[in-house]
């Protein structure tokens, strides 16, 4: 049974896909890997998804999700036009991509109209979809310890592109931690010309967030999701903010039917519960704050975090080998390959009992040296 | 908050989106439009779900749902690298159109390779899926009754395209409910050089399916659906069989994390307690074959279907007043615009019970006259 491989389209064989963190099932294992919390969601949220499982299944789900749109709205202080809901947000950055940027330059001068804008390292995704899409990329450093250059510098530089078609910004950043100010957010955001998306996958964890933006910029979209701080990874629940027509534009490209009805339900039961998490975004970030402490005095350069995650380069071996070193102790972390931060770590904060035993397998670590 | 409109691609601001049928919570209402199984999945795979719903709700669940993958590929005899799982099938048809055609005619002379082409009447999607990605549109007419054209009368005809890129069938078609053999199937796919999808989401209500033929032809592909014969409408689970080169491009192309980690588990609880969907396939079945004989009795023109739900045309007042009187009775049906099937409405075959009250009030609509 040959395959003719002209079946199957130049771009897609040439595609390389994204790589998600594993997701092993192995006994024992403290898995710091994929930034999941630690911690379950409420148990009013598991008790009212349990109580939804009967009958039910047998239908389509609400095909716009409009409960949960019309909760978030409210919690927003915006109206449910202004929210699109996704099969997580990955789904819907995929589809920004494809909404607003062309597959290819419509004319050699008119390249900005299919370029997708980011600055590196940030989530390592945006490559792919642009790839997937057939767009052109124009990938941007970011400056000294992964600060947000200034609109002055980009303009200085030859590098930015203001007129952009899309640019995704992940704030607070990832895999660095770094945290934005709103402020220096919004000035990007005013010399930009095409669409802005603020990825906020980890913003519960930071100081201040820019939501705001979105209401206030037509050009603004906010991508927040209830993978992490609200522990729903599995339910795949993400949403955007942003004008009710990019909203429009979106929602025409969308599955009619992309939100599973369990995730539905999970997600409008967890905006009735937010003090749970908050909570929990307490703990995790007082628990960040030891564990980066602690790391500190073991010999470790430990970036500043406003994330579930920290980046750290490890003392003595490479970061590639403290890998191996970890794993070998079931304690499960990233490591990315991209230069600027080959020589880090990322490790998701977990439970204070989990983080205690990474700090223990560190310690075993240094001393076996 | 005035926006930009070049900010959203023309192709986009082009677009008609897909109309799925309505998902309307009125009580007593009896919801025969959207071709939902009438009876709730197996108790055990309720108690599966439902157990389930635990702390792991805050992992990513598996991102290739591995386990679904391997137990339909036992199913099927088959490989797991010939199966691809979607967030219902209708991911996986948005995904072959982005994944074997180009957005555009690459060249004036070459443009099949930008070609979704389907028969129509058939699901109203395709058009939608190639509008979306750019693609270019080959509808071609079904034969008298919705019949199957041969590969003698498509040579005759000038419109259809052998070469294709992508080429998609409902079969059984639906609106019509028609059932196609197999072996017309298989002198199809053989006659064709591009990508043949052989849409089977009915088929567990007709005589035979074509499972066979993407095991024995390297570019054909079947895709079914864990919605309609087994009663998971909510948790979007649909998948495709496939040579395991096309399964690695669509792959590529996949969101990482695309199935809903509580929807993978119910599709592999699905899979243990198939006597229980096959006795309900049985009830379905006689129960259309009922209905279809009484609506016959009331004067109705009533096409034989193969599928779970029958397409009729009613006596007296248009189609589209039938949809309203019915309406009026708690009874939603589903009515086409499209001029082939105008004339009748689409029925979901539900439960005895359901179906004695449409009936009961399709009696009384005809005395009002």
């Amino acid at each position: 049974m040959k395959l003719n491989t002209q079946l199957i389209r130049p771009l897609v064989q040439k595609l390389h896909a994204y790589v998600p963190g594993e997701q092993p099932r192995i006994k024992g294992l403290i898995k710091l890997n994929t930034n999941e919390n630690p911690y379950p969601p409420s148990p009013k949220v598991l008790k009212e998804v349990a109580a939804a499982v009967d009958g039910r299944l047998r239908l389509y789900p609400n095909p716009t999700a409009q409960p949960l749109r019309e909760a978030l709205a409210k919690l927003h202080g915006c109206e449910a036009s202004q929210i699109i809901i996704g099969n997580g947000s990955d789904e819907l950055l995929a589809l920004a991509v494809r909404v607003f940027t062309e597959p290819a330059p419509v004319t050699p001068t008119r390249e900005s109209k299919s370029t997708v804008q980011y600055f590196y390292p940030s989530y390592s995704l945006y490559p792919v979809l642009a790839a997937t899409h057939g767009a052109s990329v124009n990938a941007v450093p970011l400056g000294i310890d992964f600060a947000l250059p200034t609109v002055k510098e980009l303009r200085r530089g030859a590098a930015w592109d203001f007129e952009a078609a899309l640019t995704l910004v992940t704030t607070p950043n990832a895999p660095s931690g770094k945290g934005y100010a709103t402020n220096d957010l919004e000035n990007l955001c005013k010399a930009q010309k095409g669409i802005v998306v603020l990825d906020e996958a980890y913003v519960d964890f930071a100081e201040e967030n820019a939501a705001g933006l979105a209401l206030r910029y037509p050009h603004v979209i906010i991508s927040r999701t209830f993978s992490k701080a609200y522990s729903l990874c599995f339910q795949r629940v993400g949403y955007f903010i942003a004008h009710p027509a990019l909203i429009a534009a979106l929602d025409k490209m969308r599955d009619s039917y992309n939100v599973n009805g369990l995730g539905q339900i999970a997600a409008v039961a967890t905006l009735k519960d937010i003090p749970y998490y908050r909570r929990n975004f307490a703990k995790i970030i007082a628990t960040r704050e030891r564990v980066a402490g602690s790391l500190a005095l073991l010999g470790f350069s430990v970036r500043p975090s406003q994330t579930n995650f920290i980046l750290a380069k490890p003392p003595g071996q490479p970061a590639k080998e403290w890998l191996e070193l970890l794993r070998a102790k079931k304690i499960l972390v990233r490591w990315f390959s991209a230069s600027e931060i080959s020589d880090s770590l990322r490790i998701t904060i977990g439970t204070d009992d989990e983080m205690d035993r990474m700090l223990a397998a560190v310690r075993a670590i240094l001393r076996q040296k």
